[in-house]
């Protein structure tokens, strides 16, 4: 029987998992695409391999990651986000699931991407946000931040804002949104909307941001850092724990030739 | 040097302990109560022993949890909340310190306590609410739920919601306010105050809520199955992970007495 390409949203709390990425070898923590492979491989009842938009890193997590499998052993009748409850732990879970065309491709079919970050502003930390969002004692200017973030609104090379890794082709990306705001008066959520990001560049955005409020220094200093192209005039990366992938766009066209199963 | 007698307010995600209470042994997990005074004894030089408002079950969160112990090694210099941050893991954090009067007593001088308990309703779990709400597919009718709540509110016998365990002089209690509301689309917020609960008390009214629920039955159910007095007339105890210890309230005379350190 032929293969068929099937489509999955899934979230996840990177908290106990080292990152997105499978491992050379089993690890401990494992990762999420090491348990999602598994959880999919015993529905289908053959080895499952997946691909996702983009890798997310440990403790790190995700509301709306995308990722497309092959299999030729999909029935029609079967509730794929349902089956998969019985195995994938509740720190995982597959929200929607489409039977997608043969040419949808998770990593390079991507458009653009949506973060979001939260920090947790207050004398304390919260015992109950630990988990999901940094915590930073002093209080912040949340129109100083919007200033910093202005400068990143545009396509240009992001190069100082890249951790090192996996080298890219080009450290060029264009941003289209990059926006604080209070959710409550205690919690701050940081909006960035690209065409692509690099290794943890929206927490060495963030991290750059804070060092720049901490240090006193005008808005204008961001531009500066980017211009520059170099990793060593741009801030610390910000912790993992406020980092969520929130939604990964496709070109409309092949939106509409997915089906919902 | 005299002892001097403290209280703190505590916050806890309690998802990775057994619930508040020391145990007889050192358990796996540990009990909040254990690392609690673990970290005091550290910072305090000498064993110190602390006692709760209440215990809180395994695998429920605190957000204001009341506590009190006493000790003769208290510097005036000493912030406790900052000092507790070495000792203390990052799911355990003490928000408020005061030199308390020696009358103060953490579980009888509290007058009332506030619990909350969230419910995700929607028709998939989500990986990053299922640490701190319990999950119903069926959509739910809050006007029905806050119909069935008002029956709670009184001055009753709730032998019906007390599960089993330590005996207790009397089972009434009185319950001074009962409500559901909708805190987003997808997350419904029960609030309860009363002058003291039974073991597993609030769990139990929400689980018979959602029986009832479950059950077509009309809210007046609630009232006859209170009056049974008969814990098997009533529902299901809920999961833990939804409920939080919200506040706990001493008289304000006493309040006044205490003094913010």
């Amino acid at each position: 029987m032929e293969k068929q390409r099937f489509k999955l949203l899934i979230s996840y709390d990177g908290t106990d998992f080292c990152g997105w990425q499978r491992q050379d070898k089993l690890t401990h923590p494992p990762s999420v695409q090491q348990i999602v492979e598994k959880s999919l491989s015993q529905i289908y009842n053959e080895p499952v391999a997946v691909c996702a938009s983009g890798r997310t890193d440990s403790g790190t997590h995700a509301i709306g990651q995308v990722i497309h499998f092959e299999t030729s052993n999909h029935r029609p009748s079967m509730d794929l986000c349902w089956a998969s409850r019985g195995s994938l732990p509740s720190s995982i879970v597959i929200k929607k699931a489409w039977l997608a065309p043969k040419d949808f491709h998770a990593t390079s079919s991507a458009t653009h991407k949506t973060y979001i970050y939260f920090i947790h502003n207050h004398i304390r930390p919260s015992a109950l946000m630990t988990r999901y969002s940094a915590w930073i004692r002093e209080p912040l200017d949340i129109d100083y931040m919007n200033a910093v973030s202005s400068f990143l609104v545009k396509k240009q090379d992001f190069k100082s804002m890249q951790s090192t890794g996996t080298p890219v082709k080009t450290t060029i990306r264009e941003i289209y949104q990059a926006q604080w705001k209070w959710r409550n008066p205690q919690l701050l959520q940081f909006t960035i909307t690209g065409s692509g990001f690099l290794k943890q560049m929206v927490r060495n955005i963030i991290g750059t941001t804070l060092k720049l409020a901490k240090d006193g220094l005008p808005p204008e200093t961001m531009a500066e850092i980017l211009a520059a192209c170099d990793r060593r005039q741009a801030g610390p990366t910000a912790p993992a724990q406020g980092l969520f992938l929130r939604k990964v766009y496709y070109p409309s066209e092949l939106d509409k030739r997915c089906r919902q199963i």
